[in-house]
């Protein structure tokens, strides 16, 4: 049976992801393996055994094509409105609250944030299936 | 303290990547939540707490544009090469299995999959620092 263990995403400038990550959401760097031509970095905390990787090719200066196919990876808080005041409050771009409740019971209640690359992370107040 | 929990992907037929992800990985359907415009399946199984979220937007039918942002998700396993061998039986597409030691030491075993819809998987064998 296979165990999921990482999400990988390239990224331009690997020192300004792991402040970025650092700040918004408390993941430290757990391991950092540097080659020739790229960098690994990879980030974690103590909620969880999950690591999301960044890879930085070092001769690469245009940014990433984000395409339309991948989605985001999503964090779960304890309040999303003190963490998106937070994360306001740093600067850092975040789009609006939502209660997402299509059938009219809350399905959960998030915002999207937007890392320095330009990916999504949907941070989600813990709850429901959600924890 | 925040919790990565899942990983988004869009596909185009989630009934087929549903297939494959139990065929490929033995990952179930945790929870599927429908909606008028889309659907969304979140895979996981025993082994981990993080779910693959799957999104099928219904009014979707070309290809989705995967650009060269997003790496892929990891799996751990342990033996690459039964893996390898189990999903080249299935017919599935994988790359050559790597031994991976740019410095000399080993650093990992993997091979990469595409899913149906082009996502890349890397395909770890368990050891060192992929547990």
């Amino acid at each position: 049976m296979a165990k999921m263990v990482h999400s990988c995403i390239r990224v331009l400038d690997d020192a300004r992801s792991i402040d970025w990550y650092k700040a918004a959401f408390d993941l430290d760097v757990a391991d950092q393996l540097d080659f020739d031509g790229f960098r690994l970095t990879y980030l974690s905390n103590a909620r969880t055994g999950f690591e999301l990787e960044l890879t930085r090719n070092k001769d690469r200066t245009a940014p990433y094509d984000l395409g339309d196919g991948y989605g985001h990876l999503a964090v779960v808080v304890e309040s999303a409105d003190a963490q998106h005041a937070d994360m306001s409050a740093k600067g850092m771009e975040v789009g609006n609250l939502v209660d997402f409740a299509p059938g009219g019971d809350l399905v959960a209640r998030f915002f999207f944030a937007t890392d320095p690359d330009g990916y999504k992370i949907e941070v989600i107040q813990k709850g429901g299936r959600f924890n």
